[in-house]
């Protein structure tokens, strides 16, 4: 059996995501009922980041603990071989003889896939820059799924940076597998979904407007606006506050909306949001937790798909490989 | 039941203070007797040091793991979410999605109450800048009750900068719970205790003489001070020989006087005074470890504090909740 | 029985450094059984890279995973006690108190001898600046001996950098205690071994022409050259290609020829090279974590050196304390 990366969203089917999804709540449950698995006991992770990223390093530190595994972590600045000149893929080949699967974050574009390919062991990608950010999108996805119990039908709104925002890319393509999603794609001019991510977007409405639209919205996805990204601050001025949620914009929300953020947030959602019972961005971070447990433990062989499959299908049984 | 942070040991009565001090003796028979425990299995310490203590950092993360729990670790350099302007609140209140208790040093004054706040999961101030650094002050207490079995009618002798010494503060004033102690608060003018650190304090002397008062003393707490203190370089000149511990000088102090001294030490204790059986300077580093399991066990609810009273008021019963 | 350091190999027989690699062949084969141990649980390693590795600092950190033990961890940048003007010794003093052991790479010659010095607990040498540098030299006698059988009447040619390469030096005063080991020093007359290590070296030829000593060797350990040891540009120009090693080249080496590197390369061993199957210098990274699990199992008191020694003579038995 060829060994299972984790590089890009788009690498997965539509039955394939559904599955590691089903393994997530799996995760979920397992993690309620017992606090930790002993799945992945001897296994070691190296955490390779790059740049720093300290809310995902743990997020995946903290995964590879819950299953019973052990780590290897360096950051940034520690890596010292590839300052005497060593190549990522020669990198790549030493760090492997210690560990069982790789974990990436890396400034450059395609980096996750070059280790990928180097690599003898499972490769996650935790972000290659402008690329791919696929365990976001996972934890999007699950979020949506578990408060909203099915993606079909609904309305989503995506406001912000919707150019340069490498989450939210990923996030709207998983989506568009499924049928009758709208989407609303809120966001100034400068600032517009580029055309190549919504070649397969069925149902999509572009606005600078959020108050119009926000009654008819079932997940109200934020993400954070850099106001560096105008040319005139003008515009900058003019619009940030139709980017901005407070509690009295949220009461022309529906009931059952739900609120997320890929965090960290500055001020585009202020702080008495957070204790509206729609806010879910925290427990998105949570989500986090369960689904790189799932892709943890999917890369290592503990789970087996087919039979997550046959759950996804309203089957139950032992999803988990504990030999 | 709310949850329970360590943030000052102002926060705690004499009879808490008695019972996490009981803790802790029972974590050096277990450790001995055992080498490490189970009690916190599966959990995860997120250890957050947003100014490097790479001593305090190892104790609290050791202590953990002789706990038999796992540590997500982070340093200053790497908070990158705050460097994008994410609030102390926001970056507590993701990292506790990851983690089960929250160990926090910050250079800024009430940043470990505000973290408290934040966090639904406890948290363990390990130095908020100039306030508090309650476990330091627990472990000088564990020290004393230890090596001179009581407080009451002891001669502690505080040596060096009174001013701006943190350590002192908090252990002067968890002293002074006690009847019959007396204090000779040995420093220069410049140094000296600021009054309010002194409101509870019954009987203390103040001096720059520490060779007149040695021979009284029973504890000997040494710290180091710093040249920049003094605006005069001449009065740093005059005074330094008088804070300086040598063998020589050590020949009239009693003979079961202890030496003590947070570390670390620049060169207020000469290393001929090391090998002295009086010196627990590097003992209270261990001690340090003992309380600090206790102090982890207990905010994780896994010390019954009535038990533990009783036990300080000499029953004996089984401490630790194992399940 | 005194504690046991690891800090040069010279301070080890030829039976004990027989022993030690007979216990890393051990643990190689307990590793592929079982993929961790129980050796060291509850224990802590303390590792201490006051300059970054961090190939070497994960070999460590795994090798004591892989024993059933956790890691308390600190890079350069962090040791913030030693910036207010502590010493080593106090340092490692205060460090021992919360490990069962320590690993410390230190820039300073001699800085691991100081630290073994001061701790009561073991110290393991991970280089100390100029100096040592005993598990990379172990893991490359681990290497040889693993893929030759034998040490014994090899022909080793060592090429590079011969006068700084802290690790050449070690390999051939260690490979110097078999008889009938011949030695092709290649190196530009610029970059020779110094004379201190050829006093017990009983046959070497010093060359800077590898081409034509190749078709005799058996091991030919690569080593990088740095642009900067030479005075004159043109030196190096003339020299570099001499010291390349492609597939062309490696048409003239015997079939049963292999091929090291300490690693990190920069372009002296061509990548064409790495499917070769003599190419060694990945596995000889694997190797390094086998037999930095003997020595830390060693220092621990969890190997049985008598049993060690009879077992390398041939007999059989159960080399681990399991106790």
């Amino acid at each position: 059996m060829p060994k299972q990366d984790i590089i890009s969203i788009s690498d997965f089917s539509k039955d394939e995501l559904e599955a590691i999804l089903e393994a997530s709540f799996k995760m979920e449950e397992e993690v309620n009922a017992k606090g930790s698995l002993d799945l992945l006991r001897g296994k070691i992770l190296a955490s390779l980041f790059f740049e720093p990223s300290t809310r995902t390093r743990f997020s995946f530190e903290a995964a590879m603990f819950k299953l019973g595994g052990q780590v290897v972590s360096a950051t940034g600045v520690n890596f010292s071989s590839m300052a005497k000149g060593e190549t990522l893929e020669d990198t790549i080949k030493t760090i492997e003889r210690y560990a069982d699967v790789i974990v990436i974050r890396h400034p450059e574009l395609g980096s996750a896939k070059i280790a990928a390919g180097a690599a003898k062991i499972p490769v996650v990608n935790a972000g290659d820059g402008p690329g791919d950010h696929p365990t976001q999108a996972f934890l999007d996805f699950y979020t949506i799924k578990k408060e909203k119990k099915t993606i079909e039908g609904l309305k989503i709104a995506m406001v912000g940076d919707l150019k340069y925002g490498r989450t939210m890319h990923s996030t709207i393509q998983l989506l568009s597998l499924y049928n009758d999603v709208k989407f609303y794609l809120v966001s100034p001019e400068e600032l517009k979904t580029p055309s190549k991510y919504l070649e397969n977007v069925a149902d999509y409405e572009e606005t600078e407007d959020l108050k119009s639209v926000l009654p008819e919205v079932d997940v109200l996805y934020m993400t954070r606006i850099q106001k560096e990204r105008f040319a005139e601050e003008a515009d900058y001025l003019r619009l940030k506050d139709s980017f901005i949620l407070n509690k009295s914009l949220l009461a022309n929300a529906k009931n059952d909306m739900i609120i997320m953020h890929p965090l960290p947030r500055v001020n585009e959602i202020a702080t008495d949001v957070d204790e509206d019972r729609r806010a879910k961005y925290f427990d998105q971070v949570e989500n986090g937790l369960y689904v790189r447990m799932a892709l943890l433990a999917f890369v290592l062989g503990k789970i087996d798909i087919r039979k997550l499959s046959l759950r996804a299908n309203g089957e139950r049984g032992n999803l988990l490989n504990n030999g």
